[in-house]
């Protein structure tokens, strides 16, 4: 399959790059970065020296629908909007990694982005590229759009218990650690590692945008009510979420009921293990041991005290919360192995 | 005043000789490290090198209560427990930075550490060392108590909400984030700098220690029956804890009443900062902007979408969580300014 | 090939399995590890959860010989000068990445590491294992001694200009800067989060054990007389080394000429990048650049204002400085690509 | 004494409103920063919280002068070249922060940074503020030039042999690591924290504009022509550099006579402490224990085996390195207590 990538010089464009040159089924065609134009990917991609001799290209969309089955488009919210429609129609199936399609309902995007989506018949078609949800829906997609990262995080640890409505629905209490990375390539003074580095920098303490698709999602599992309530944390490492999730269980709980929705759920999903250990460092999930893996690590915890139940959900922002997550996506739509290309476990230490 | 330290060797012990070197008031007669006897305070404490030719003494009681009028022990949990009363009874004050005065409840102590208190009389004599809630015990008290880091960031950020009954009692979460100084000096495997760095380990995530006293202290504050849901994270940085405290208010709450509920409490208070600013890179408290210093910073926001308040608390763990604290109650002690010897402010960047 | 590892519960250890777990031509029949007998393998290597069933197995050497072709030891220096010969009297090949084989003249083993080799007639018989200077031995060592960390990179960086003997042999300075994970996975004073952090910490600025192996490699290059002065820093990173290596030309050397002499010794060599280019932000060798990967890569610039060149290697330690390259021996000793199962690139920002 | 500082928005600046905020001699009367003008300054200095309402201010020369009996210029090189005869014209004393005033020799400013100096008759007349060197003409100046923190570092390490004329003047290698504050608060690539956290980047590793002041200081001290080999690398701490020097003597030398050299140069030096221990983990000079404060760290060891020198120096490089080696200037300036408003010790472990 010719594949192309559009915004190919952010970290997420870069991840998509490195997955795809190795992935069996897949060539690329175009990289696409307007601002590096010409220059090597390897330049702004630095572990990719050596591997590839491939430059950015200029945004042409005729010389990317000319060489393309599929597009990846890794560009800032707003911008995909538009261009993605223009894809389509050429017959191109598109892997957005960005927010413009993620959300059914069109008021959402003035609501929480600012601005009023300009192709909303769009959305309905849109497949909200989560395998563990949507896996059906994605091998017959044209447009898949692939979660945030922090929604990815949160979704997949509040599935199970949501379908299964043992928790109280607006006593949800997400509380997200997430590394540097997440925040883009651009510099800014929030990521300058003097300012970055020895802190825990609490931001969006409320009305972050991946709010809506938590809600989303997790509406379409029950029947009632839910309302999430997210804050995440700026912490010094530079890939990871640990998404630590407080919920009230409705019911007496027991470690083995919850141990059983979990594993009735994901089972047999390849990129989700369930970490509950009783021995070692690694008892529950870190992000630390996701680093470089598609793997969302999915944890919990029964707090008899204060009848609570935490659930702890880790991954890598740039794999399964977006560029793994995308080739995933690309695999079910290929119909081949839902690993191929992203089964390599993570070096450890790191 | 002479002083002496019983466990010097350890973080908490290092900075509080900091501190006192250079106290107007103190005259330090002895720091006793058991494992470092005759050996110089400043090959343990290394920034100590060129201030003090100080060395570590065994814990010889007579020569303490000879040479001393208070004594702060910064020693073992369980351990302090047997030594304190000893002292007592010589007419020595005590400041313990350990756990074992701090329960007024002698039930609490095997629940919650595992071990019956050998002088559970003296638990009502203990004065809990939290100046904010409590500086009119402390100046008259025999023995303080100073309060875990943890508590301390959890009841000062609880008691303005808590007092004013504003909050659901029982759904209160507080999801702290804490440094690797805050697990002691002793090498782990958890505090292993491959192990450590890079990644966000969550640990005691139900059942931790510092939970009775915040209970204990919160529950003085109002009628309501309470209970915290705590969990600990940690996070690769070295001195701090950012306490993110999530809480569902009982009625409508507009921002300028929380701020006035936090500053009729603490307008006076030397050591708190209520941080919530509108420009800037530090809108809201960042346990960083902390570190060296005795501030606990609070800051707080509403979460309209969620019904939900969010309390940001952010203290250095050695200091107001710790050292620095313990001599904030010697001031009172001493009927000095609070401030006296703790109130330099901290570096930037660090 | 049946495959045995002694020494599987340490950071080198974890790295070799992860590598042999994927490898098409072995089979890892025991991981020995005495203090972690009958644990899974994927408590101590978190990283490996969900790849394998795989236990820790005790010393048992009569179940190894029965059950492998070759052994990889990776355990302290001085116990695999004994266990070594038991396993090559049974016909079985090792690949040793401790330092008990890698040195020729048994009087340095007293003079360095302070213990007599109670197998010297076997030191002859080794063969040291960096293929960029030994492949033709490797491929028919019955013994392959892996090099140390720190000498992998110096060696590798130093080749070139010292076998064109245009440096002076005497004013060698390797300045060297290593993570964390190079002390191993032992929790130390050294190690311990709170003192790691934030420091850039000399430790054996003089006498480091790496470097007669250096000297012995470097001097089989050359007629000159060579000496090398190493001293190496603890840094804040986990994983990687940098060596910057300070050299005094004997004649004066343009930049093409360099470039000739490197490419003319590396051009073919799968694992050695070089690195010196004239844009962006990875103009020269940085470690970042390499974790994970079984990459040398070298670097070089010329100082015409005190006649100096510094020439940057950059490894990671634990995959080129051990692991990994353990693996490309074993590629060679099989025949086979020497790139098999150690060839994906990193990930990155990491 | 009325004291103005100009570019007081960077980490130099605001270290130097921290210590001179609490300076017993000191009235701060405005601080110019353009680009902050009328903001407070503990919004840029988020430690200042609760200890200033002081702003910003334009730059305006006549409020500056008629305010100020002294000023300190922090401000990109190139600018106080114009800026600073303004100043001293109307009588006020200026310690300036930047290279402009440092090199005696004109010529030396169009080599190592590309510009013709406008005032080359100032450069005879500015003192290089480096006390240890030139603390008689420090009194007497009225204009002090600071040196660059990678300069202070190198030559207090370096005057005491080069003095004694014990080294080989024309093989002097400094192998420097430093934070990512030396940089300047304005983000950008290199600062980015994805990019710069667990990395070591070699950078400027020939031409470092260091070098000429370093040359100029050094040579004052001895006849023989001495040359610099300089390479500073790029680390993930936040504060501090440590300056490995590594020397080869010309004659036989022992660590007595080494001792003693340091001593009678550096023995009544305030912040000069010679670390060289031989317990603990804190034997030679680590920047991580003079963060915050003045000291310059000095260590040294001699290598039989090559026949070296090696000297550990290290300092913080936004106070020894910026505001506190200008803080110590002013003191003797103001015939003061040398130690005024900077003697506190630094925290650890930080």
């Amino acid at each position: 399959m010719r594949v192309s990538i559009i915004g190919g010089s952010g970290y997420a464009g870069g991840e998509l790059i490195r997955y795809l040159l190795f992935h069996p089924e897949v060539e690329i065609t175009n990289v696409v970065s307007r601002s590096n134009v010409d220059e090597y990917v390897f330049r702004i991609h630095p572990n990719l020296r050596g591997y590839t001799e491939l430059k950015f290209s200029p945004l042409n969309l005729s010389a990317i629908t000319s060489t393309s089955d599929l597009v990846f488009t890794a560009i800032p919210h707003g911008t995909s909007a538009e261009l993605v429609p223009k894809l389509l129609e050429t017959g191109i199936k598109v892997i957005d990694l960005g927010a413009d399609y993620r959300l059914k309902d069109p008021a959402l995007y003035p609501q929480w982005y600012g601005w009023k989506h300009p192709h909303p018949e769009l959305l309905k078609e849109a497949v909200y590229g989560l395998p563990e949800l949507h896996r059906e829906e994605i091998k017959a997609a044209k447009l898949v759009a692939c979660p945030g990262c922090m929604a990815t995080a949160t979704i997949l640890a509040l599935a199970p218990p949501m379908k299964e409505q043992i928790i109280e629905p607006e006593r949800i209490i997400v509380d997200a650690k997430i590394g540097s990375s997440g925040a883009g390539n651009a510099p800014t003074k929030a990521s300058h590692h003097p300012e970055r580095a020895n802190g825990v920098r609490p931001y969006k303490t409320v009305g972050h945008r991946h709010i809506p698709e938590m809600e989303q999602e997790l509406a379409s599992l029950t029947d009632a009510k839910l309302r999430i309530s997210f804050t995440p944390h700026a912490v010094p490492i530079v890939r990871g979420i640990l998404a630590t999730i407080h919920t009230f269980p409705n019911r007496n709980l027991t470690l083995p009921e919850v141990w059983k929705i979990y594993r009735s759920m994901y089972g047999q999903e390849p990129f989700i293990r369930l970490v509950k250990d009783r021995k070692g460092l690694h008892q529950l999930p870190d992000p630390k041991v996701t680093i470089g893996t598609n793997f969302c690590d999915i944890g919990f915890e029964i707090d008899s005290h204060a009848d609570r139940m935490v659930i702890l959900s880790a991954i890598d922002n740039l794999v399964k919360g977006a560029s793994g997550q995308a080739v995933q996506c690309l695999n079910i739509m290929l119909g081949i192995d839902e690993k191929t290309g992203i089964s390599a476990p993570t070096i450890y230490p790191v």
